[in-house]
């Protein structure tokens, strides 16, 4: 809740000031103009994210209340009111909206399932047996056309085995981190399963894909603090940056809240009796698109409240520790820094707003509520 | 939570089966088609909303959880995870977008600021020295044109002055229930204010208007009550109606917060030590065309906990008593009758949303949720 901003952290975190803190992570400034869209950014913004190397004392010290951007120790009237950090964070999950019409519609029973970039399209001409390309323009795509399955391809089952082999023939090379993991694909949420494809493989088709997200969070005295992991150095994607205490893709075979359980328990050790209480409590969603990727995720957001004795105990090896921070702090740092991976900002921030921590009084304030859900939402 | 979904009624309240139960406020099935925008109601829907007449034992008997539709006693099937009376509820407050087209943007300085319907605007053309009307056709209004004030009215006092003497020399035949409360008049809310409008002329001039809605809850053993309120049967609008503790439209010169307070205090006898923990949860957004009427209505939301032991008390005459209930009792409510204020129903359904009632394995999650903003909510 909104009176929970404290100004200290948990008893026993390290010191707030660190010698080697790595500047280049913290956010720049930029515009006031309330969020309009999806912007492209610059390669700047993304080298950061991707090489991050950032330690909890860095963390710690931009979480802190008295925060001085320019390091002399003294606080530099940075205002916790001031959305313009979050607004930065929601622009770096919706990049590329101007390159849209540099796809194809990917066209299925009628229905668009997913967009193929041109170049993309290209790589999948000669699998003719699978692929069909239609000239007929659809959409106001520049190109005109659409991509479709072969119309022998009349099952579910049979799609599927169809697409996984051209993935593998496509290699690595294109298609990199193949995870041999399955998503749905189906035009809406709602919708019946069209086929199953490698889920590193969906958002070079445009698939919509869907995950679970958990905010865990624990109150004392009145306030409120939330459980952040930093994932492993090794981890293939955003290795060392900050995460939620859950998350996990959506298979194609598992409901939402039985999904969450199973994350619940492979990343933090959270037995079924606790992971069973979170709460689903909405959804965010945005569209990025960078080279011949069109990522269309929608996140299912839930809220588990932990007993003031519960600790997470990473079970996979992908995230190397977890703090208990006090929630206006974890504020700070999404305001302040390119520290968390970015969409768990976007789900921190719907937090953020459904515990009071965002106020109407802020400018900008419902502009940054309806980005949250930028993407194609269904 | 979604835990506390209880199926006992608080203690002392009156019997369930009452034989007088105004049969024709219940919802008529409808499709189970998700909501995919605005349609235009039935005059008979209108009609049951503006005669209603039932007791809290109708209401009782309808959020029970062994409720049966066809008044046999017996539950007959009646699903909680059917969305299909929310989506329901969602249109109420969301009619006649097809007839966008029949109304004229109103513009001043460079802004539109609301919409005018081209009957209404027959109205307004003998006032020419505040009113003027373009030809030039814009944003595709089937009659072209635009509504804008005399460029003679330079400041923000003159406009609020001169359209404030229309309103008046209209008189309450075209515009009823003037109230004598200025609503701010901008493009959107964080917008400067262009002038000041009377209240009940908002609508007639598709002006944006910005309210505050609280959703008053209790938890008891782990179960969660809402305060619910019916309105007094001689209120002009929607007399009789169920509402929530405590809803206000914004004043011009009010921040939310501080107009919560207010309301609180007015509407409900909350002192100001409790109110001040009321928790901003997020908005809600519709519009509805209804005649020369455009209401595009922002709601900003907020969330109050109260202790077990606090009684609200009606201040102002305008609630005729108060009940708490359990929460999934309340959505059940909602979802089978139309006993609440349509834009109230809105609001809880907000709530059950955030605090898990409504769980993402129910059909048209997604859907209900991206209804629950479908104004421009800027």
């Amino acid at each position: 809740m909104a009176s929970a901003c404290a100004s200290r952290l948990t008893p026993g975190m390290a010191s707030l000031r660190s010698p080697f803190l790595s500047r280049s992570l913290f956010s720049r400034p930029i515009s006031l103009l309330p969020f309009r869209g999806p912007t492209r950014c610059s390669s700047q913004l993304s080298a950061s994210i991707s090489t991050s190397s950032f330690t909890w004392d860095d963390v710690l010290r931009a979480a802190c209340p008295r925060y001085s951007g320019d390091g002399d120790g003294e606080g530099d009237g940075d205002d916790s009111s001031d959305l313009a950090g979050f607004f930065e964070k929601i622009r770096l999950c919706n990049r590329g909206s101007e390159m849209q019409s540099d796809f194809l519609p990917f066209v299925v029973e009628d229905q668009i399932v997913g967009y193929v970039h041109h170049g993309f399209a290209d790589h999948l001409r000669q699998f003719d047996d699978v692929f069909t390309f239609d000239q007929e323009g659809l959409n106001g795509s520049r190109f005109g056309g659409r991509v479709g399955l072969h119309h022998l391809l009349g099952t579910r089952e049979d799609r599927t085995e169809a697409v996984a082999r051209v993935v593998k023939c496509l290699g690595r090379e294109l298609i990199p981190g193949i995870r041999n993991e399955h998503f749905p694909v189906k035009s809406s949420f709602g919708g019946s399963i069209i086929f199953s494809l490698e889920r590193a493989a969906a958002p070079y088709f445009g698939i919509k894909a869907y995950g679970v997200h958990m905010n865990g969070y624990v109150e004392k005295d009145g306030q409120e603090y939330l459980w952040i992991g930093k994932r492993s150095e090794v981890k293939p994607t955003y290795p060392g940056m900050l995460d939620h205490l859950v998350a996990g893709g959506l298979p194609h075979d598992m409901a939402c809240g039985e999904n969450l359980i199973k994350e619940c328990e492979e990343e933090a050790g959270i037995p079924r009796i606790i992971s069973c209480g979170a709460i689903p409590v909405g959804a965010v969603s945005y569209m990025d698109i960078k080279g011949y990727s069109y990522k269309r995720d929608v996140l299912f957001c839930y809220d588990l409240k932990f007993p003031e004795s519960f600790t997470p105990n990473n079970q996979d090896g992908e995230v190397e520790s977890f703090k208990l921070i006090p929630v206006a702090q974890v504020a700070n740092v999404i305001r302040r820094t390119e520290f968390f991976k970015p969409n768990c900002a976007l789900v921190i921030t719907d937090f953020l707003f459904r515990h009071g921590y965002i106020k109407p009084e802020y400018v900008g304030y419902l502009d940054l509520l309806e980005s949250l859900r930028s993407g194609d939402c269904s």
